[in-house]
């Protein structure tokens, strides 16, 4: 951690303190300008940025700042399990009006707590003030056999992980103002990055993957796009929250669900079994043109468009 | 580059297209939802975090969005420097607001000059709408042999590179309303990361570095807790810029030269011929309390404090 120019140094150290204590055994290595991390040799690091913004991301209110921590940190996490990495640490980069710094503590709470449920580490950040909270998160991982979203192949068939449409629907709640359906809100506040998910898929012979924060069909247009393939996707299949409907579960984004292409043997009970969670196929890789196609009810929908998002 | 909630999907991958053909081959490896790089065999992962947020590292006026491009990717890269790190890659992220739209091609200009002049690359990175801007920047290197704070010991000399004072004349006549003298704003608006220069002292047998971001006097408390020693600094022998006064360079932030503590004998002629830079001699390092003490003509002046930040 090293600037923290409006804070003044006094104040950016106290902060920088009441973080580490809070992280405790968390935070490794916070002193010299850079972090040092060995990469296992032979494997090849993996390396993500993401950030939330409040009065983007997420409205005031809408998240306590133990789960925009958690949040944060999970939505960054989720883009080394949509590559099959393991992760190896993260750098978390906080900007902070002064109407969070009593706030602070709980923010890096929920950050803790998604970094070691990942079982990974901090390495390394950075503190400033501004005028809106600003969280940037870098993610390090590592692995031998990437999943890209390049790997889709004709023959293959799509699955997705957990159920669909949770996040969506607490949004479209919070907009108006109403108190989400309690599992809705928590795959909202409390997304879990499909880290060991993605390790079983990699090992299991799956080719490619992606996390679908932008929303199923928005991000089946980036695998279809990046591997030259069609994908066709039955939305009758869709795995779904309870009295959410199909359309509404393939646009929502951020659900940091994984989106997989795989043969079509692939032991999905096996794969509930190990990681209980459901992973339901949910459609078909074909060659053709870079496309998604959906059905409902056996018939052709019209192209959906990605998430809406509520900014 | 995998969100940018505010901006729409649509308007996000106009702007990523924008930045990409900006960019050319200095943009690396976009696409996934994480990069991929290898870090040499036998060689340690080096990383670090920064960002700049306008209103608080800089007013609005005081740079050009090139020159804020430039300098956020220079002082990233400097942490690396600091280590004597090689850079891998760079990923950047931009928190944009509606009035930033028409100046972010200059903006990414800026920073692709940066990494173009550094040797590396951008292999990743997110947009996102917001209230201000906000630059946040992560460094990757490689390295055998970092230059750690805490490898100073008794009997080293101190040594600094370049010439100190610039930023904070440059700042100081912008919170006035002045136009600074051209070489200080030069040395605020374009700071070089030392690369080369730490991986020269690397070489030769340099014992520990700090950037003095925060200025020289704060970052040399920094390497004499790390290190566990005295350092003592000779502010006759300051390299100054004309007209910046001793006190004011120990002071003065945002500087992104080094701090460098190794043997006496260190051979600084053939270390400017080799960088077009001078290394200047300015102390020595002690036993004794970890702390750090000047002297102005022979005597020793109170201590200073760090850099007074102009937020």
């Amino acid at each position: 951690m090293s600037d923290g120019t409006a804070l003044g140094p006094g104040r950016e150290f106290d902060l920088i303190r009441a973080l580490t204590n809070q992280w405790g055994d968390l935070a490794r290595g916070v002193g010299d300008d850079a972090a040092l991390l060995d990469v296992p040799a032979g494997e090849m690091l993996v390396v993500s940025a993401d950030n939330i913004v409040e009065g983007v991301h997420f409205r005031d209110g809408w998240l306590t700042p133990r789960e925009i921590g958690w949040r944060a940190a999970s939505a960054a996490l989720s883009d080394l399990a949509a590559m099959a990495a393991a992760p190896l640490g993260v750098l978390v980069s906080l900007s902070l009006p002064d109407s969070w710094l009593s706030r602070v503590e709980d923010l890096a709470r929920g950050i803790g707590e998604a970094v070691a449920s990942a079982g990974t580490v901090i390495v390394g950040g950075n503190i400033t003030g501004a005028r809106e909270l600003n969280v940037a998160m870098t993610v390090l991982g590592h692995c031998a056999r990437p999943l890209r979203r390049s790997g889709a192949r004709p023959g293959d068939a799509l699955y997705v992980t957990g159920r669909l449409g949770g996040p969506v629907t607490a949004v479209r709640a919070l907009e108006h103002g109403e108190t989400p359906p309690r599992r809705a809100r928590d795959r909202f506040a409390w997304p879990e990055p499909r880290l060991r998910a993605a390790q079983w898929l990699a090992a299991n012979e799956a080719h490619a993957a992606i996390d679908i924060s932008d929303g199923l069909f928005a991000d089946a247009g980036h695998v279809a796009a990046a591997s030259g393939v069609r994908l066709v996707i039955d939305l009758d299949t869709l795995p779904r929250l309870a009295g959410v409907d199909p359309a509404t579960a393939a646009r929502g984004g951020e659900e940091y669900e994984l989106l997989v292409a795989a043969p079509a043997d692939l032991d999905t009970a096996a794969f509930a079994c190990a990681l209980a969670l459901p992973l339901t196929r949910i459609g078909r890789v074909e060659s053709g043109a870079a496309e998604v196609e959906a059905t409902l009810h056996g018939a052709r929908v019209a192209p959906l468009d990605g998430f809406d998002h509520f900014s």
